[in-house]
């Protein structure tokens, strides 16, 4: 595959510059499972029951599906995300769609694990708006079908909130969406991309696109990148992209500031609105952004449209999956 | 089945008496459909999409599944259901499961059919808050996948109200939930039940609980009943369930005033909170109170156990469902 994925570089780019010398990869049918917790089909099941549960918000009308929606492209097309009692916080609810080949977790990466992510929202007091985890794990084991499924997941006595987070890991670890046009082209079949997308993704090389956007995700190798890189005061009028300082949120140091992961471009036509806080509501428009701050140039409408042709191109294919039936409480009800 | 059902009562109730003889039915496995809209898969397919679609909703956070979860008993277990924007109305959201053996739908059966139903939420300002139904279909206008399934569902330039509507309830009318323990024992299978639920299922009929709740659903005849039947000083107190004149607010009847449909008792240990708003949290106390307050009876702790034991046997099985993929809107969003 390596060798395959240099060839069709080679052949896309013609000649073949250091700079536009890209390994083309594809995406892998399965993500990487830490030691601790790797992947079983009781913990999936669970992972899903409880990823679509909104019982784990205090209001009982919340779940992590609200937001990070499995039926959609991972995510609800919103600017900002409601939470319990319409709240809205300040960032765009990035996919859930191969998450589980991200680096590192949430816009600024504050979390190193998706078992630690999936710790953060519960919690939140703007998005589900548990008290605390002691709360969440109360609540779940008054109701039986998750005692039962937590011991087949994990043994007896099992249901705490190590094990909750570590299902839902498990779960989202299987949100894969595999063999987009751009995969299939990969791999060999030619016809998989229109002539428009060719060009696209030739020009993602040469413009420098896959600088950051790197890898099978088309999300890095795990750094922190500087967004805005070049300071426009045009569009941050418009945007108000520097507002939220990102990583240094969260590390406190001024070499931070405005620093983010680089989220993944896989199903990003699916994604809109677009970048950390929602601002810019078409994919077109988004290109058009990041190549004047982050690559300093001005594409041409042309130029957008190619590259825009190839990103829709990383649509993949969405599994199917069953829908989860989630465990009663006989008689009573744990919402307000 | 109606000689078995007859032979099945006259053995419960022992003494075969008028009053206490009630025939005993089972679930069918396909409810009744509408001349002008038999269900095919295309039409159930397109429906569940649309079913589970938030972007039928003006902020793009609610759909129908939001406060109708499929995913658990068919409601939301909220006193009352939060629309969009945090707002909540009056009357707790009933079950979608075995909707399509109601004779009316809405509490106060202001609608004559679930296609009648659909067309409701979806414009109501604090359900989903779409401001009309041309909005609606201009949305889903703009939806490549949408405009394909309707195609498929209903032929080409078809997407439309009527059949958007059409399609929910073709889904609707598979959300059939067979095989409780109940139905399995009325069929024959004497372990299906325990001897505490034989107990609830004979006094279910004693006390007169039949009465209104009666039918393969106990969802009774279509007519419409008092609620209270008995004034009660102590309870309204607690309960304020005369406030709300349920069916008089739709007719400007004064013998309308505090009448209700015949709720459907399947599956209703998973929907608590109980009655038209939702203010009775349990069981155990919405059988006490019904015993008082329509029976005209207080009912014993026991009584209320066992009653609530049979209940419990109506607790079906839910059908295995695919996750819908709602189809995207490629590089842009519809909602705010």
């Amino acid at each position: 595959m390596k060798l395959r994925s240099l060839l069709m570089t080679l052949a896309l780019t013609g000649m073949a510059s250091v700079a536009t010398a890209v390994e083309w990869q594809t995406l892998p049918n399965k993500a990487p499972e830490p030691a601790d917790n790797p992947t079983t089909p009781e913990k999936v099941a669970l992972g899903q029951m409880l990823y679509h549960d909104p019982r784990l918000s205090s209001t009982g009308t919340v779940s992590c599906a609200s937001c990070h929606n499995t039926m959609l492209g991972g995510d609800d097309n919103r600017m900002v995300s409601v939470g319990v009692n319409a709240q809205t916080g300040g960032r765009s609810a990035p996919t859930v769609w191969n998450a589980a080949f991200n680096a590192v977790q949430f816009w600024d990466g504050r979390a190193a694990s998706l078992e630690e992510q999936a710790a953060g929202p519960v919690t939140n007091p703007i998005e589900m708006g548990m008290k605390n985890w002691d709360d969440v794990v109360a609540r779940l084991k008054t109701i039986k079908g998750y005692q039962e499924a937590f011991e087949k997941a994990f043994g007896p006595n099992s249901l705490n909130k190590d094990n909750a987070t570590k299902a839902i890991a498990a779960y989202e670890r299987t949100l894969i969406t595999p063999n987009s046009p751009y995969d299939r082209y990969v791999k060999g079949d030619e016809a998989a991309l229109t002539e428009q997308q060719v060009r696209g993704m030739k020009l993602f090389a040469e413009v420098g696109c896959a600088g950051c956007h790197s890898g099978p995700a088309f999300n890095g190798t795990g750094g922190f990148v500087k967004f805005p890189m070049i300071k426009n005061g045009y569009f941050e009028a418009q945007y108000q992209f520097s507002k939220d300082k990102g990583r240094a949120e969260v590390t406190k140091k001024a070499e931070d500031e405005n620093t983010w992961k680089v989220p993944t471009l896989r199903n990003i036509a699916l994604t809109a609105p677009y970048f950390h806080n929602g601002s810019v509501k078409t994919l077109d428009k988004a290109v058009k952004v990041m190549g004047k701050l982050q690559l300093g140039r001005e594409l041409t409408d042309e130029q957008v449209s190619d590259l825009v042709a190839f990103l829709n191109a990383l649509t993949g294919e969405f599994p199917q999956q069953t829908m989860p039936h989630l465990p009663g409480t006989p008689g009573v009800t744990l919402n307000p």
